[in-house]
């Protein structure tokens, strides 16, 4: 599909058809994934493919009497999990030079965001490959039975995990009401306008 | 261009050639950052474009005494700001409902990581245009100058910046070395494995 038809048809998906995900789609999502930007190329992120009865253990545990929800059909979750360490690690390596892992020398979270990067890239490959997706957070308090549950190391933070497949007749989310803000409202010129 | 072109072609690229990006193609790049997706639609971003003079006063007070730097030659830059208050407001909105402004209801910093997917999709569409770009950080003892510079109210913060423009032979990145780390570092399936 051409970027441009795949950037404007993308949305969140909430509703999925009872079909699963072909293995090469996923490959290539996953793949995608991998070829995100990272700061320093670090690649400080790991995601967690989850299936089957280990799909519904991770909605039962993160969040319980819900399986009504359309999202729960999706065959597939990815869940996107952001590693700190590799960055603070990265950095202090000769070709960067930091002496020291502080935190305070970082802009911005870039291990969040560029797993967020990898996210994102997964959601748009899905779209090229006829298939769809919603990206959505793990409640806080469930976080910690999330890394018992499911084995993965305290310093592995799930930013959020991706559903899956193909698209079923969904209710749009109430949040489009607000509308697309448009370019005069979020983009600056030369320098910041007081609107 | 094909989606899976473009994925694959995207590159940082730090040196640009003397040749100003065209109108309709900025246009282009800034409408997909407002198509990234973000927590409840809240689209908690701003972004700056700076050309010209304000862009040199830019790297002036950011990253001074560089001038001779690949990136500067860079015709467009875009500052690429978070707005966290917009989402800790979009939350105790009614069909959201959550009753208190506070932090720690969010599994992770989604102004910050939707801003970023606002990035990549500028990044993305560059290549798609047959233009290239590059997202750095600005330092953190930077950014208060950068504010006042700029007029840039203070909730707004700047995640990292985008050169955008023509490429140029560069040098590659020396993160490069590292190498892509692989699917079988990166993925796992079912539950965590130790490696």
């Amino acid at each position: 599909m051409e970027f441009q038809d795949v950037v404007r048809r993308r949305r969140m998906v909430r509703n999925f058809e009872d079909r699963p995900v072909p293995d090469e789609a996923l490959d290539l999502i996953l793949e995608n994934a991998l070829h995100a930007p990272s700061a320093g190329f670090s690649q400080g992120w790991a995601f967690l493919v989850l299936q089957g009865d280990e799909k519904r253990h991770f909605h039962d545990v993160t969040y319980p009497g819900h399986d009504d929800l359309g999202v729960y059909r999706a065959p597939v979750l990815i869940v996107c999990l952001s590693h700190k360490d590799a960055y603070l690690d990265r950095y202090t390596e000769p070709d960067k030079g930091w002496t020291d892992r502080d935190e305070s020398r970082w802009p911005a979270p870039y291990w969040d965001i560029d797993t967020g990067f990898a996210a994102l890239l997964m959601l748009l490959t899905a779209v090229d490959n006829g298939l769809a997706g919603v990206f959505f957070g793990i409640a806080p308090d469930k976080i910690r039975v999330f890394h018992e549950e499911f084995g993965v190391p305290d310093p592995y933070h799930p930013i959020g995990a991706i559903a899956l497949g193909y698209a079923a007749t969904d209710t749009p989310s109430s949040s489009l009401k607000r509308g697309r803000r448009p370019q005069a409202e979020v983009v600056h010129r030369g320098r910041w306008q007081s609107r």
